[in-house]
């Protein structure tokens, strides 16, 4: 079972009307949920700063799918390091373009390297990497 | 078809031997794949700074699945915005924890305003928005 | 004088342990003032999305001081913008290259316009702004 | 003497066409000035992200300038680093709240520790830190 702990946060009045609102707006039920939030995303990217530190990614690519050399590389890219490869999704974009997110478990700078890798293959339009840590 | 064209860029001999070393690091197989891609990038970027380009959304969450009040708000928020949402996938983390990547469609500042609504949710421990513009 | 409330914050004793470690490592004298500096951070970033946001801003450009017409077009830009230069500091770099940090004020999508003209002189090596909501 | 190299770039006309409406609006005068910029920002950030690279910093504080002790305490720390504090700017924002611009030198990571300690200070409302390798 999680342990709970309460701690007294002192501030500015003003500072905490402003906050509430942006909060209230943002759809949050209370101001701890909210502090939490900050707490944690704070926490992931210190430790994503980290070449080592283990972490999932979600890499995000938009690539043209009448390349089928580009798709051949994606798929032996993914093979090539089957252990980081833990699921992936295909969305139609148009008639030219497709979206493909691909999830990895390793390091950090591993991780970095070989999206870079996939990145960097011919066809792919846009891509990103989105980091948790684990 | 699509019709390329050809255009001379000149730039010191230092930044472009400092320009082919990264681009071979990161796997290119030539200057204008590289070249082209930070032209996407740039495009893209500014694109999505204006709130009513339409724009494809992958939503990256992590959150406890013990929580079966969270995922029946995470469906119900799915289903509310029917039109958007384009698929979803579900990854296992490990004994609390699991990733869920929502794929939307609309746009920029309707994307936003519903993802912040998810990463509000109570048990949503990390969020994550990656826009691409359609 | 300031009004200052205290509120209570629960969260998960795990959390609250390495969020310790990482505030004593950046030498934070206590929780409430980097909590506070986190709901500032929070705040400040969704203030400046919105494009009438009065803000200060800190434009910083590296640049080849040899090329005596982008420092009149620097000179010439500051001065068409009256109003918004508040103040500016150069520093020597190298032989070739020196900083500038020019301090403006104005509303967001003013001082980004104005931004974008500057980075884009011929001469400009690179290019940051930096945005503070006031 | 600078050499100068002249390289060709092929690119689909679209892309072209969207990338020259771009510049034009952001006041480039000729492509070749908007792709080295491209190239250069791809460059310095990717050697930002190796801890030992040597840099410029310049960190942008805003506080309240009534806390003498804050006051006190930033000018220590900018002479217990004397070596790397290059120069320094102050701005008077309103009755409560000033903003400094110090520019340092030195190694990524210890710029980062550095202006980790200053952002930490009671009193520092705001910060950032922005890094230019040289």
């Amino acid at each position: 079972m999680k342990q709970v702990e309460r701690i007294g946060v002192s501030l500015d009045k003003k500072l905490l009307s402003m906050f509430d609102r942006l909060i209230t707006r943002q759809g949050y039920q209370n101001r701890s949920e909210a502090i939490r939030d900050l707490i944690r995303q704070q926490l992931s990217s210190e430790r994503l700063s980290h070449p080592k530190t283990k972490a999932i990614a979600a890499v995000l690519l938009v690539y043209d799918h009448h390349l089928t050399k580009l798709m051949q590389n994606l798929t032996d890219l993914q093979h090539s390091h089957l252990l980081q490869t833990i699921s992936s999704m295909h969305i139609h974009l148009d008639e030219h373009n497709c979206m493909e997110i691909i999830v990895l478990r390793g390091h950090v700078d591993e991780i970095n390297k070989m999206a870079e890798n996939i990145l960097s293959l011919k066809g792919v339009k846009l891509g990103r990497v989105n980091l948790v840590p684990i």
